[in-house]
């Protein structure tokens, strides 16, 4: 039957009377495109699913038999679980029949199966949204904006406004929005902490702007130096470079510090006096181990409720995200912006980005309400949330310190206490006297220290991390980012010995 | 409390010492997201929202009591049901703590809430994805990948690859991705189908490439002219514009049309003498009404097969979608892209995108799932998603066909029958000679006929739809685009009765 398949067109003669032209090669893409770089799934991670799909094999010859995903913030591909009360009602908005078929059932199954709140909290979404299967207003849902803004104001102390809120698919997408919104052309600046998140030197790559670096102090807990900050603002502007915006990750992605209050207005002052916008990505707010995490929106409306004239022009974009915290719910995608102080002009342009990608996923903003007004004290399910919202707690404070504990005792590394987020960032101490073997072998490989060594720990041992070199470093400096979310200790140790080898055979005796 | 608030800074002082920096206005941003429009979720559908809010208000004093939002294929947003077999599946991945409980329960009481084959499934997924709250593979979980290949080959006779499937959120990340990476300057030309879905000259704009619109003939059921597309091909390189791309949206929207055989192999015939990827938005491949839907990739494959030296360096990107269909899960955003033909090396960079952009939402990588591997006659589910998928495509048809019908009653309203899609674009035969006070009305509104039009049956009858322009169109011809999708025939009534009016105002007498 194949004879079928064929157009008659194609049967009127043998060959086609052209000359077919090449295919594409990289050279003819996008130059920005080519030059964005993710080392968080970059080239360590992509040899990581091949060893995974070599370890399906039959006598695959490795030293391992999994690979640890130490590389990404992925809680649930470990062994976190879900939270009860977020699942519950997802599976009754993706299946409203369910409503009325428990409702059948005695109530003694029915109540095992969806606790009361849980189903009211499932048909109050599902009157917002009509369906998780619609589209919903490309800024999000109405109802969940709202819930948003009173849990910001909850936080904070200060009012939020429900139509400031955008909600979008987890924090990738605001940071893709916002940075692209700002890019006005080659000479716009973005000044990002370094070490950074390396989404944010990807997206200023893809919008052929400036990335304008400011080191993080690791003498001082990674603390942000507003002296810098000023520096590099007026070198770059003397440069013809126009910083127009200024990123801070707080609770720090890599590196687990957590901003004073007294920095954060320092950086309030800096953006106030130049125009910055400042992006704040907060979503690691949840993940708090030491010291207590304050907004920078709690801050700036504390400003400018004191003196709104130096204060009330500046514009600020904070994120969230159901990805991480407690809720780890990476796969689902789901987050906001709140954006303070824009002109309304400019928010639509915004808006208008966010209508072209139609609408964040329905079910992550479902999410987002679910995270930011979880049961209360009293309500059927508060008891099961509560045990196992501290549970998560506890175990992501035992491993943090569990790993934290073995980096203090590994020769040439050392390692800031962790203090939020999911990241230690602990730095190599490899000096070219000290390790001449190793630099001359890295010259031989093309590779930094820092890559050679997450190369040779994902080889021998199947634990994958990003060389600190995908997030920026001091030059002559080599770190490395990995999560302490793969459960057991058994990792750490196989960490450990390798550690030990590696120093034995490239220290200098 | 509030002092609590203030931090130690500024109890310091009273004021800050520097001089504020004013707000950004749109002139600072990004030009190129200035320039982008998307009219599907403009001026109209915005004036619509707001009409929508006010109806809530007591005494609102509008002519109706709801929006008709005929401006967007968003079936679930209108009445259409999801269908079971999705939901049922969907549910339990998101709550896999349920399948334990309902093992518990009853036999005949747990296959009324859950028929066995769904289970499977379910479990299968959950197996492959792990959890739908974990980050998968960027370009896609593995499982769901190889079940979309199957569903080409079966679709097509010929195989498909799951290392060239990438699954996407929607078919509008694919488009994005696409026209990002292939974008590599302002010389770039991408030619698309006029009328278009404005998203690709949306994203066409926001990366500052060259839109070439190659007309359809509206007089012969918008079908494309491949000698329209040579001469345009040959323009614009003597323009110094190199066209990269060719767009074919098939069945096609806002027009309703399907391409023939014959067609895709001339088009195919241009690619490969031009070096052009070829975009097949395949998204309306389920809706067909009138003649039959023939895949890019079947008639590609073909020509592959016959004469692989000509045809062997075509590339081709086909897109499909969860939103359309009998699906019509727009709000869970689930999609794939098939990439044939294309350079290893072209295909990590569009890896690397999708990486930066983490992966897409894992639930609707499910739907996708569901969609391409649906039950099969015999399995306990099938009697169900028969009726329903049966009843859905009969709905579907009977609202065509009605609107159809009511168009060709109207005075100077011209349309074509439609064959595939969600969508009607009539063409409004407005003339200057003939409607002398409406052009008049126009020219002191600064708008076009057809949004005057649309201006106005939204603001008289609350029926929602989108001026042609907003999808090109002839110039001086005027056309509207409305979707079939609303229930119900009294909405049709009052359109009509708008445009009697609309007539014996405006048309000379």
């Amino acid at each position: 039957m194949k004879i079928l398949r064929i157009s008659p067109l194609c049967l009127r003669r043998s060959y086609a009377s052209f000359k077919p032209a090449p295919k594409l090669s990289v050279s003819d893409l996008n130059e920005s495109t080519l030059e964005a770089k993710y080392a968080v799934r970059g080239k360590i991670p992509i040899r990581a699913d091949e060893l995974r799909s070599k370890i399906k094999e039959l006598n695959h010859g490795l030293p391992y038999d999994r690979i640890i995903s130490a590389n990404i913030g992925n809680p649930q591909q470990l062994d976190q679980k879900p939270l009860s009360w977020y699942r519950q009602t997802l599976s009754l908005v993706q299946y409203p029949t369910l409503i009325d078929k428990i409702n059948k059932l005695d109530k003694n199954v029915r109540d095992a199966l969806y606790p009361p709140d849980v189903v009211d909290r499932a048909k109050k979404l599902l009157k917002s949204t009509g369906s998780v299967g619609a589209y919903s207003h490309s800024q999000g849902d109405t109802l969940i904006r709202e819930s948003v803004a009173e849990f910001i104001h909850q936080r904070d102390g200060y009012p939020s406004d429900p139509n400031n809120i955008f909600l979008t698919g987890g924090a990738s997408a605001a940071v893709l929005y916002l940075i692209q919104v700002l890019s006005s052309g080659t000479k716009t600046g973005f000044l990002i902490p370094i070490p950074q998140y390396p989404l944010y030197t990807a997206s200023i790559s893809l919008n052929k702007a400036v990335p304008i670096g400011y080191y993080l102090d690791e003498a001082n807990d990674w603390s942000t130096d507003p002296k810098l900050i000023r520096k590099l603002i007026k070198e770059n502007k003397e440069k013809g470079v126009t910083p127009k915006c200024l990123v801070v990750i707080n609770p720090g992605n890599p590196t687990g510090s957590i901003l004073t209050e007294k920095d954060i207005t320092e950086i309030l002052e800096i953006a106030a006096e130049h125009g910055l916008v400042v992006i704040a990505d907060e979503v690691y707010q949840e993940n708090v181990f030491e010291g207590q995490f304050t907004s920078m929106k709690k801050v700036l409306a504390g400003l400018v409720e004191k003196d709104p004239q130096s204060y009330g022009n500046v514009q600020l974009a904070s994120l969230h995200s159901t990805s991480k915290g407690v809720s780890g719910e990476c796969g689902q995608r789901g987050g906001y912006i709140e954006l303070v102080g824009f002109a309304k002009e400019v928010k639509e342009i915004i808006f208008k980005l966010a209508s072209i990608n139609l609408c964040p996923v329905v079910t992550g903003q479902i999410l987002v309400e679910l995270m930011v007004n979880h049961p209360k004290k009293g309500s059927p399910s508060y008891d099961l949330y509560n045990h196992e919202v501290s549970s998560i707690h506890k175990d992501l404070l035992e491993r943090a310190t569990l790993l934290y504990g073995s980096f203090q005792k590994m020769t040439d590394v050392e390692c800031n206490k962790p203090r939020g987020a999911m990241y230690l960032f602990p730095k190599l101490n490899f000096t070219e006297d000290k390790y001449p073997k190793l630099f001359k072998k890295c010259e031989e490989l093309n590779l930094t220290p820092d890559e050679f060594y997450c190369t040779e720990l994902l080889e021998q041992t199947g634990i994958c991390s990003v060389p600190g070199n995908g997030f920026g470093q001091v030059p002559g400096t080599y770190h490395l980012r990995t999560t302490f979310l793969p459960p057991g200790t058994e990792w750490i140790e196989s960490w450990s010995n390798f550690h030990k080898d590696f120093i034995s055979t490239f220290k200098q005796k």
